[in-house]
């Protein structure tokens, strides 16, 4: 592809985003993010085989965002002075990360669109929240086995983990959307008392 | 309203609900709705002023059966042979209580017209989830008034214990809908196991 093409996909896209994220699916018409894109129709259907497939792209790209959070993981863990500073650490940056209002956005559409498509839900599924309790697993595994965290389920040790993290926070901010009223101090003392509960449940005495 | 009109009304209801449920809100037309209730266009008008109406009666109508399980929990725990029971219990019911399948398909359409239905989302966060929280607090507060917790923080002690119980499930049925696949066998080992967590943190030593 070369680069004016290139550039014209990814006005596509980013128009695409923005209005999916704005007005929902059945909202957005091809029209619409041809006209927002500056771009023909024609050139759109050149890109994309239907507005479904340009929802799709949409979505699993976002969704691959969470990557970079999955990568940074077990550094996190690795950098910190002790367990506890860590796993405070990580609970932070993971509820700052998931809290960003476009994620929100999205995660919002996605769950608004399960009915019409669910292996895409599936697939959002598997590669932001399940992929990252499954890295969460393989590090409390590795704790576990140091004698450092006592998770001999490392699977339910990470849900755990995950949801006193993120339950509250995520579920407000699904319904009352930008007005969920917590501010980032409020999040940090939340992830903070969330991991005091999980040690007090999985630290070796 | 005489028995007549009072049947007419609610047949619109059960109508605009199923409908709603399985189409959405922009997926429903009020003619629609008339159909499947077999009445007139106009007896729907003369009985709600229009569709945003109608909708907002069926999400709050359908929110208030959340107020069965709160009215029951302070009976559930008292009836408890000792308080990890008691919580066991609790668990069980809660998560049981929300993953009733229609009762997750309303909260999928709640979250998807957050955004048109800002105050209804609103209504029912404040009506379902923080009405069991606020519920779960005042209990909290009373068990560590009496020794039996240590919950010096009552609302985030509640919000502990019902995204331990509830967290993960919630959110696989919010993106897998019916296909979650958890069995009712392993949704009680998770509300066993969220309560080991959290009585390790907060049963007084």
């Amino acid at each position: 592809m070369d680069g004016r093409s290139a550039r014209k996909r990814q006005a596509i896209m980013d128009a695409a985003r923005e209005l999916f994220l704005a007005n929902g699916y059945q909202g957005t018409s091809m029209d619409e993010i041809a006209a927002l894109a500056e771009v023909s129709k024609q050139t759109v259907y050149k890109n994309f085989a239907d507005k479904r497939q340009l929802f799709a792209e949409i979505v699993l790209r976002a969704a691959s965002r969470a990557d970079e959070f999955v990568r940074a993981l077990p550094q996190v863990l690795a950098d910190a002075p002790d367990l506890e500073a860590g796993l405070r650490t990580l609970a932070r940056r993971y509820l700052a990360a998931v809290m960003q209002p476009e994620l929100l956005q999205l995660r919002r559409l996605v769950i608004s669109e399960a009915g019409r498509f669910p292996d895409l839900a599936r697939d959002y599924y598997e590669l932001v929240p399940d992929h990252v309790m499954t890295t969460l697993a393989v590090q409390f595994g590795e704790l576990s086995e140091k004698g450092l965290l006592e998770a001999d389920d490392a699977v339910a040790v990470a849900g755990h983990y995950a949801f006193l993290v993120l339950g509250l926070p995520l579920d407000r901010a699904m319904f009352l959307g930008a007005e969920h009223g917590l501010t980032p101090g409020a999040m940090n003392k939340h992830a903070d008392a969330a991991v005091g509960v999980f040690l007090a449940a999985y630290r070796p005495l």
